[in-house]
Parts: C-alpha cells; structure tokens; sequence
C-alpha cells in the first residue's frame, strides 16, 4: 500500500482517485473548493479530503492534476513541506516547460501524461478505468532518479494504462502533430468559411455542409479557452508543425493550381494507404 | 406518369429507379454492361433496361447519373435522338464546367446535385428513401427553361429531398468551401505529420492519435481519385478557397508566433459560436 496524494480533484485526479484507492493504495486529495472534497469522499474517489496543500505533502507518490498554468505555483508552496522521498508528478498536456520548471523545485519529480478524458469536467465527471487502453506518456530528463520514474510507470501500468518513455521535447512535438496542430488547421478552416463575403454563398455553402466538414471542423470548433492553452504552453513545437503545415499545404496548392492531376492522386492515395498508421 | 431516362445505373441512378418507380414513373434505364442491366431489372429499379442509350431518347425527363467525366461526350452521343420535349439534367458533384458544356448542346438541360451517398458504389448499392432530407441542388441558369427547371425541382421534392436552386457558379464554390476544401486541408494534415523527420517522435505521434486527430483526417484519407476529380472539375473555385484559407492560417500561425492569446481565444470563441450554423 502506497499512500497517494492527489491536488485538484477534477475530472483527471478524481478519477485516479477511483482507480488507485480500488487498489487499497490510502488516497489523500487537495481541492481548493471544500464542495469538491465533499463530492469526492462520497463518491469514493479519496480516503481523505482538505483544502490545506500541507495534507498531501507526506505522500509517497503525489499527483498534480491542477490546470497546467497552476502546476509551478502549486509545486512552489508544496515544496518547502514535502518529505524527502516524496515523488512528485503531474498529468498536463505540455511537458517541456512544466518538467523544466518543476524539476528545478524538486528532484524527485517526473513529468506524466495521461492521455484520457471526456468532454466533461470536475469531480462528477471523474469515471472509474478511465486509462485502460489509454496511452500514458512518462517524461524523465536526464536528472529525474530512476526509482521515481519506475513508480509512476508502475502505478501508471497499475491503471491498465499503454505507458510510453520519451523526452519532454518529443512528447510535445508528437502530441504537436496529432492534438494541437489539427485544433488550429480545423479552427482555420471554420474561420475560412465564415469570411465568405458572398451572402448567399456563405448562407448555402452552411445549408450544404455534411459530414465531412462535421468531421474536420470539430476540433477546431472546441473548447476556446483549451485551444489557447494548448498554443501558449507548447508554442515552440506547435510553429514548426504550422511551418511543416504550410510547406504541405503550399505543395498541394500548388499542384492544384497547375492543374498536376497524377501528382495529387498520388499524394492522395499515399494518405489513403498512411492513414491506418494513426488509428 | 412520366417516362424517366436514367442513364448510368450506378449507387445515385439505381436509387433515383427504386423511388421514382415506385411513384409509378416509367423507369428506362441505360448502362455500358449487360449485366448491371439486369441487377437493375431484379432489384426493380427499372421497367426496362438496355445497353442502348437510344433507348431513353423519348423520355421526358432523362437523368445522366454517369461519372463527371463522362456527362458530355454522354450528351454529343444523346442529342442527335432525343425528342424535342425532352428535359435532360445531372447529377454530377461540380456544375459550372457540366452546365456550360451540357446547355450548349441541349436548350433543355437543367443542372442538379443530389447531396447523398454512401461510401459504397454500384446498383447493388442503390438504396430507397436514399434521398430523404438530403439537399438537392439545381442550378438553372438565364438560358435554362423555366418549365425545365419546375420539372426538375418537382421530382427531385417527390424524393423527398431539401431542394435549393443557385447559380451553378454558387454552388461550386459553396460546396468548394464545405466539400473539396476541406479534404486538402485534411490531405495536407495527414501528408505533413508524415513527413516529420524525427523517427521517434514521428511513431510517437502515431501511437498517441486519437479521436481529434482521426476526425480531422479522415475526408484527407479517403478516396484518392474523387479527391482528384474534385479538384479538376471544380478548380477555380477550389483554389479561391485555398486562397480564403491560406489567409485565414496565416492570421492564425502569426497569432501564435506573436503570443496573442487573448486575440487567439477570441477566434476560436467565435468558431465555437459559429460551428452550430454549419450542422
């Protein structure tokens, strides 16, 4: 039996919460909310529940679920009162700059991913396996200790999570290329449309949208505040796939506009055989 | 009752036989190959079917349900045989280009795009009620005869289908915005994430694609040659909405390059507000 900590006690550390005090690990959480901790002993997602950081601060294993631009000021007030052999982890989107700056306050720190979620949020929307078959991405440097990556890999695995190593920078330009580069690729197309300035055209191309302009504007049509988040945090990694982004898009444009018939059937039926890659 | 000609036997003329015949119409169909004569003839969407395409020259209404490609040089073999009332129309997924040619060749001929499909082709695919709901595009032009066009519109409302009437030049370029563009945009998402160099974050990325990025490539991956045809047939239209695009994804990249959140958010706010209005 490991004891848990887990701070913000949302749809993602609610849900660990389910999970892990299954697993009769004694689970602590920390919401800034005193209803939040409320709903979470009762729907037994927590052994115990506090509003007070120091609480969780003795825990061999800490999860921070926090909003990613809450993860440096939540580690700086935790750090002064951790135990020593305290590891520390968190589940944001972006990993580069929250491992940076949160290994730098704590040594035994390891950088984690989830990769789970509904479009619901907060402690009622928090569902037991919710990582089962998820992939779950563990980011150690070159400073994290050994023993500390191996427990949140175990624990990880304990959830029936797919777990994957790699480097911060590799996990953010992965996550780049199929999470954050496709909201703003589908968030111009939508964008695109609705600058029409031929009424009746812009009135009838809404009429006729179907569903493969359902399927490739959705993400773009998502959660804004999210959207922006995604961008300010993974910043770096998101240009070079919007310049990759382009330089194709130029190509195909391209071949449109010199009318290369063979040449962009080619490059369709190439996609067509990659596609299977991604799914 | 009326005569109706279907030239082209295939998902879209099989399905228009099985209803207009059972509306006790006169179905005559037409096809290059003996045997999808006689799958018509069994499925009972036709009550004649021949590989002779004289056959439908009495018609009164004659719909040519072959390849785009294939609709004019359809049209120079027809017109020689056909009876002065005939109205001739289409149902081909581009019209300017269709329309031109076809209206040049017969005073009679009225353009149309039924708006429905399945990802199956051929008459063992034609299905009944097909057309149900689905819009039905017609595009008459100053030259097209008004009784042409309410004789159009009339069947294709028998069907049950949502009709629109517009330019052909409206159309091409609404369903440039909602149909083609989107699938270059999708192809250049999936053709760029392939080019990432970095092997390793390139399998990373396909391990970790998910619900987002499977939507937002799916109409890229599709059906190379349709992808093709889109494009050659609607090209004009096609390349001004690449056009609206690139602006749009410069606006958006320059936003990111230059950390605008707020500016960022405020865009993807207003897509979230609009996107109901396209389903």
């Amino acid at each position: 039996m490991t004891t848990i900590g887990l701070i913000g006690l949302g749809l993602i550390g609610g849900s660990l919460g389910l999970d892990l005090k299954a697993m009769q690990h004694h689970v602590i959480g920390v919401s800034r909310k005193p209803k939040t901790c409320d709903r979470a002993l009762e729907r037994g997602a927590v052994d115990r529940a506090s509003t007070d950081l120091t609480q969780v601060a003795q825990a061999d294993v800490i999860f921070v679920c926090t909003p990613i631009g809450l993860i440096q000021p939540t580690m700086e007030q935790l750090v002064p009162r951790l135990a020593s052999h305290s590891i520390v982890t968190d589940v944001g989107s972006v990993k580069a700059p929250v491992v940076q700056a949160a290994e730098a306050l704590w040594p035994n720190f390891v950088g984690g991913h989830p990769m789970a979620g509904t479009s619901e949020s907060g402690i009622d929307a928090a569902l037991t396996h919710l990582f089962v078959d998820r992939p779950y991405v563990i980011t150690p440097t070159e400073k994290t200790p050994q023993a500390a990556t191996r427990a949140v890999a175990d624990l990880a695995r304990s959830l029936q999570s797919r777990v994957y190593e790699c480097s911060p920078e590799e996990h953010d330009q992965a996550v780049a290329w199929i999470s954050h580069l496709p909201v703003m690729v589908s968030a111009s197309l939508l964008a695109a449309c609705d600058r029409e300035d031929n009424l009746q055209v812009h009135e009838l191309a809404k009429t006729l949208a179907s569903s493969g302009f359902r399927d490739t504007s959705r993400v773009g049509g998502g959660n804004p505040e999210l959207g922006r988040m995604m961008a300010q945090y993974n910043q770096a990694a998101l240009l070079r796939s919007l310049q990759g982004y382009q330089d194709q898009l130029d190509q195909v444009r391209s071949l449109v506009q010199h009318s290369q018939w063979d040449e962009l059937e080619n490059l369709l039926r190439k996609n067509q055989g990659d596609r299977p890659g991604y799914l």
